[in-house]
């Protein structure tokens, strides 16, 4: 088990999580994620597509009393989720296999959700997740395709206060004695909560 | 007093401080920043240049017990870093008017070092600041400009690791009837520790 | 008049054009605009949304011996058009003072078409403009908000290949003795041309 | 041979060159750093760690009647820069097989000067190149690493004008039905010429 004193902020480094072959948020990616998520302690919070299960793990550090459900469609997505948990001492996360929206209806309404995947479900997703929030929630989505993006904006008008942020990060490689700026994929971080609230 | 129950996370939105006209590190720096910094409870920061005292205000959230020092030079920005502190009810910061690195001998030795200016004595600031970080510390430096970036590379060659990323943000502008994304200035996040440690 | 000899490949800087309050595409994203749009002698191009007429003048350089239909609603944007083709000795450019997609239908078919604008009207627009264009032609549009993405790929699905690229530049404002990087917005740049061609 | 009717302004895609397994600049960035030298017939020029000869195949499109010499130390650089300039059909193009700064005095003096590579000797290849440009000249560098773009700077101080720019590209790839951005490393593009020029 990895030491976690030094992790009272987000931000732990991508190297230290067991990643498999499944696609990993990316530690930057997933700092502001749960930033605008505004995490506290106790809360219900869906992670829908959890993959690795990165996000899960530093969310439920940061939600103490509450619980994080992973839901996880691919067998192997369910097991790294399960072995990061073990990995970093985090109990308050529950592997949910099964595929959204239809494995929605068997959970507790959440207080935060967040969407990492892009499938082609991704629309009716966004509108089951968003029919089930908790008064004063709050939807964080990661786009990495135009689609998901567009999917995310108009699921999300009447009714719905958005930001939306592109982040896009590199970082330096050192090749003997030069540093290469290596580029990440952009990101787009959409945020959603109810008008008036 | 602004209610900070949401933010058990750092992200305290921009529009939320006492600003003035002294520059602040935008939201989404600052989150991650204060990421690389691996804040936990007890240190002692420095935040070196706190401007509006953005960056302080959160570090003082994220170490209770600890002490964060915001050294800055001009009286304004003294003035609305004490401000913050007072909004958003935080009272382990310590406001230290004058410039550094003299103004550093008169500190006690820190854990946890933020740069964000970037005058013309930078590079003797690093130096200075460097040399006063306790084992197991981390220096954390956001560079606007290519002089800075170039100076804290070369006062962290020997003896230290360093990370480097860049960061661009773009955020989403409503006009009429569509969203316009605004690019803030790039930045770069330098973050060094001493080899071995 | 400009002396024109250093310019045989686009790339006029921006601070050559009189600008005037209209809104100006900066010369990087003009440079890849124009060579996206693959200009050759004697083509009939349409600059829908001219502006200041920059994208213009630097069209109607490239295709000598063909004609570039400047359009353009504001009057303004229309003055600003001549002025710069008088400025840059630019004599094949055609000031069209009117809406798309209406006053459209009055011009010649076009082999190239540039779109820079955003404005509300933007999806009718495309498809009026596709729906002209010569075989062989492409279109190359200029997206700054997310709906002038989305109208953009909406409108151009069917029978139609798309290249999509985002491009972000920031570029170093002297400030004493550092060089800040500023960054501009960034802008997708759509280019399209029928399939099978 | 590729038909050429289509490129009267710099852009061919990257695709339609041979590359082997040697390091290409891509497209948008060759575009914009051919922009940025001011091509017209009849230069000199040189293009230092020619690669692929991608920069060469352009250049030499864009000056009709002058000579590019493409530098390239490696024998499979060489090999690839002949082969895309039959390709391409391009003629006054000159592979000189050799290594920097030693084989740049065998040269006629440049009136523009390209440095795409990124070597331990990029200072003094930059200060053997910039003596000897011609008057009126225009050096243009691509910096990837962070001790590039410190070398140009620091070579091109005194006496010299600099503009820098940062370029960021992501391009659309098709994945079943969504567009996935990805994203290219970021550039500096670095173009100098003489103050009082």
């Amino acid at each position: 088990m990895i030491n976690m004193k030094e992790y009272g902020v987000p931000g732990i480094p991508d190297s230290l999580f067991a990643r498999g072959t499944v696609p990993m948020t990316k530690e930057e990616i997933r700092v502001l994620t749960l930033s605008k998520a505004r995490l506290v302690p106790g809360l219900v919070v869906w992670d829908i597509g959890s993959g690795t299960g990165s996000i899960s793990v530093e969310a439920a550090i940061m939600t103490p009393g509450g619980t994080v459900y992973a839901v996880e469609k691919s067998a192997e997505g369910c097991r790294l989720t399960g072995e990061n948990c073990l990995l970093f001492g985090v109990e308050n996360v529950k592997v949910v296999k099964g595929e959204a929206p239809g494995v929605l209806a068997t959970l507790p309404s959440p207080d935060r959700i967040v969407i990492g995947g892009s499938g082609g479900r991704l629309k009716s997703i966004i509108t089951a997740a968003r029919d089930r929030l908790n008064t004063g929630g709050r939807i964080v989505i990661n786009a990495v395709t135009l689609e998901t993006l567009g999917s995310s904006l108009e699921s999300l008008q009447d009714g719905w206060e958005t930001e939306v942020i592109q982040v896009s990060v590199s970082k330096a490689r050192v090749m003997g004695a030069s540093r290469l700026m290596k580029a990440y994929n952009p990101v787009y971080i959409i945020t959603a909560w109810r008008c008036g609230v």
